[in-house]
C-alpha cells in the first residue's frame, strides 16, 4: 500500500477503456468542456473540436492493447498500440491532466506518416474520374 | 514515503538527461547490448543499431523539455518535447523496460510526418543538378 493518489490515472483509464470499447460517447463524459488537446496536427480547443479529431479515429480502430499506464493525482501517461483499418500497429501516447475527474489537457503523440501514406495509396488507386 | 521502487525510472531519466545534454556516449552506457527498440520505422536489434537510429537525431536536437516521467521497478514512460534543426515542436514518448540498470527494451513513438515534409522541402530546394 502507498499513500500516492492515482486519481488522474483512474480517469485516464476510464476514458481509455471507453473509447477502446467503441463507446466514444462514454469516453467524452471524462473530458472537460474546455479541454485543450495538443495533437500532431495542432492545438484543439474544446470538447467538440476534440470529438471531431478523435471520433473518426475511434471508428477505424479494429483492436487495441494498453502498453503502459502510470499516473498520480493530477497527471497520467498512457501508451497503447492500435490496429486500424488503414494502418496496422499504430501506437499512441497520451499525457493527460485531470481536474475534478475530467481531462482538461491532453498531449497526444502518434506517427501520422503511415496514415498519410495509406491515404495517398487510396487516392492513387481511385479511377481517374473520381480523383 | 512509499515503498514503491522507481529503479526503471531512475535509469530512464539518467539516459534521458545524458542524450538531452548531447552526451550520447554517456546515454549509451544505460543501454543493454541486446536492446530491442520498436521505433516508428521498425524494430532495431542491439545497441549499435540503436546508435545508428538515435545518434543522428541527438545531433539535430537544439532544445528539449521533459513533459512527464513515471515508472516503477521494471518499466518507465517518458514524454518530452524537442526542437530540432528541421522541425520545431517534435515531441516523443518512450516506454522503457529496465533490468539490472540497463534498458533492455524501448518502444518509442514520434510523428515522422514533419521530418518527412522537411526532407522533401530540402530536396526540392536543391539546384536541379544535385537532385
Amino acid at each position: 500500500m502507498t499513500e500516492q493518489s492515482t486519481a488522474a490515472l483512474d480517469t485516464a483509464l476510464a476514458y481509455h477503456r471507453a473509447w477502446t470499447n467503441q463507446d466514444f460517447d462514454q469516453a467524452m463524459t471524462y473530458l472537460a468542456e474546455d479541454i485543450i488537446c495538443q495533437a500532431p496536427a495542432g492545438r484543439l480547443h474544446g470538447a467538440e473540436a476534440f470529438r471531431g479529431f478523435m471520433g473518426p479515429f475511434v471508428q477505424i480502430v479494429t483492436s487495441s492493447k494498453l502498453i503502459a499506464a502510470f499516473g498520480d493525482e493530477t497527471t497520467a501517461v498512457l501508451m497503447y498500440d492500435t490496429d486500424t483499418v488503414p494502418v496496422q500497429d499504430a501506437p499512441g501516447a497520451e499525457c493527460l491532466t485531470v481536474a475534478d475527474g475530467r481531462i482538461t489537457h491532453m498531449r497526444i503523440i502518434f506517427d501520422r506518416l503511415p496514415f498519410d501514406a495509406a491515404r495517398r495509396t487510396a487516392v492513387s488507386a481511385q479511377p481517374d474520374h473520381v480523383q
